[in-house]
């Protein structure tokens, strides 16, 4: 029996066939119709946010809202999943990489304070809810206030979280969310931003759309991102089980605090999450050559493990530049099984074996 | 009784659902599955092309050509949809206008050709094949190779056009594609680019998924443009179908062309073409205020039509340009109904509406 890292949530297909059956009523199969805009409505009531604007993937997302929130330079962390940089570089902001918290594995606002301090022409820090575990929010509104700084959150592991019971998108100028059919909750491909500011969400939506004003004529920088009545489908699908499947995940994220917690090196919960969505279970390793052995060894066990992410991104980006923790950590996190389809004593099997491995590691 | 100017193709319910059935089977939801694979092989087949890229929508495939081909300043034309545009400017590629051919309403290569003669720095030329009208192939070609510049074509409105029995999408550097639900081929959303060289589809593919190298780590400019296993299967439902929806069309095409050119001007239609797509019927008014009193009579009449492109887009994007053949074609012309859900009589409806409205235009 092999046990897979994930197993993209499968949409339940008479339920979807019902939400497609309606684009086949409208004829309407993209351009914000009727499916778009019920997903919106739900999201925004599921997630407690308003100003949503759904996309066609998490990765123009990011490009959109570093666009529309003017964004020139930028202090970025380097333990995300590329496309939170690859975005910056696309568009050709000029950015700068700030190292991690050793514990909670996001942005360390302490070190982006002391950059915002010496450099006065950064407008914006880009900081992600890695493994779905909220940065130091209050710490990020207090520079964002005090330096005049746009806050742009990659969310897109940090679905159905909760911080002090309120959505964790309700913080910072954007937050952007991938709904890759690797994730929670999916639409095959697509996205989304959620802005601080209705403004922002009104300028957003029509940038998707080419920035076409009322006569067609377009009126600025424009693009199309838009999300199809038929990703719309699958979102609606997924919704309506979301409840349950955020339960299962929990429940399997806490299976593995409980087994590994007392020997592993595990990153820092924010102490204030009031609602966990269960999205990975990284462990840290004590360095790259046990990872490593681990990631051979479970695997010749048939359970799947990833490096994820096994790169500081700074080392590609920027490689004079100095994240040691970053660097670090990326050289020994290993994220483990974790999704819809995995039972607890499946949780306990790769428990198990990575006790066994990485004792004495 | 109405006309509509564009109703979407409805996909076959029953083989849409049989091709999503087998996204239940594989559970691969996006990331060049099986469906992208075969919508690949068969839209390449049928198009008679090779190094097709699906990509999330038409503007990423300019976004996508544009970069790949390292375009840095681009002579462009003003009369196509705004996309083609708005993606040079996003990409901050320096740009210029240059003025279209009264005749075939296309890109007019004598006027390139003198810009390219008189600034040695411009690496391109974009032109759209308008209302599937092919371009000047030849002559851009003899650009392309005594000036050693790229050519990109906007092909979205030339799917299934063929240039003396050659596919029109085998000519120019890259030729890209909008599979955007008012298309004659569509996916939802959706799109495509076909390169010339192989390399520059190998480069386009790696930079639609992150430019990551095996490893996952990012190489170079990066970005998600990947067409769902969801968007694929539209594609292959429509795909089905598509002899048939470009045959209905033609004859329509060729019917207002038999009721219409008479009396009123045309487009001259490229003669080298040995297959048409009736993808638009354009008609030329006598000035702005006649066409605009025929689509109010034409409303009057529960007849839509609309002014596509009622801009010149040098009008937008250098005010300071001018190219008066596509201001003045914009200002007068008029895109009639025309879709799969057209018969000859309304055909000839809309026509004598048209006759009797716009004579003594």
């Amino acid at each position: 029996m092999s046990i897979k890292l994930n197993i993209p949530y499968v949409p339940n297909k008479n339920r979807l066939f019902r939400y497609l059956d309606r684009i086949f009523e409208s004829n309407q199969h993209t351009n914000f119709g009727p499916l778009h805009c019920e997903l919106t409505e739900r999201l925004e009531e599921f997630l407690n946010t308003q100003n949503l604007l759904l996309v066609s993937n998490g990765t123009l997302a990011l490009h959109i809202a570093y666009k529309v929130l003017g964004i020139k330079k930028s202090i970025c962390t380097p333990f995300s999943f590329a496309a939170t940089v690859t975005a910056l570089d696309w568009e050709k902001i000029n950015y700068g990489f700030s190292d991690i918290c050793p514990q909670s594995l996001n942005l360390d606002p302490h070190l982006v304070q002391k950059k915002l301090e010496s450099d006065k022409s950064v407008n914006a820090i880009v900081a992600t809810h890695v493994y779905g575990n909220p940065c130091d929010l209050e710490q990020f509104e207090e520079l964002r206030s005090n330096h005049n700084v746009k806050v742009v959150y990659d969310g897109s592991h940090a679905f159905g979280v909760r911080y002090k019971n309120n959505s964790i998108f309700n913080f910072g100028d954007a937050t952007t969310l991938s709904f890759h059919a690797t994730k929670i909750f999916h639409t095959g491909e697509g996205g989304g931003i959620i802005f601080r500011s209705k403004d922002d969400f009104i300028n957003a939506k029509k940038m998707i759309n080419f920035s076409l004003d009322e006569r067609g004529i377009p009126t600025g920088a424009g693009i199309n991102a838009k999300l199809s009545e038929y990703q719309a489908a699958i979102g609606l699908t997924i919704l309506d089980e979301i409840d349950q499947i955020l339960e299962t995940r929990q429940q399997l994220f806490f299976a593995y605090e409980k087994f590994l917690s007392p020997y592993f090196e595990l990153p820092k919960w924010n102490d204030n999450v009031t609602k966990f969505n269960g999205a990975y279970f990284p462990v840290l390793l004590k360095n790259f050559e046990k990872r490593n052995k681990v990631i051979q060894a479970l695997s010749d066990k048939n359970i799947a493990s990833r490096t994820y992410f096994g790169t500081s991104l700074n080392q590609v980006y920027d490689k004079n530049s100095r994240c040691p923790i970053s660097e670090d950590v990326s050289s020994r996190v290993l994220c483990l099984p974790l999704h819809s389809y995995m039972n607890q004593s499946e949780v306990q099997e790769v428990s198990d074996n990575l006790l066994k491995l990485a004792n004495p590691f």
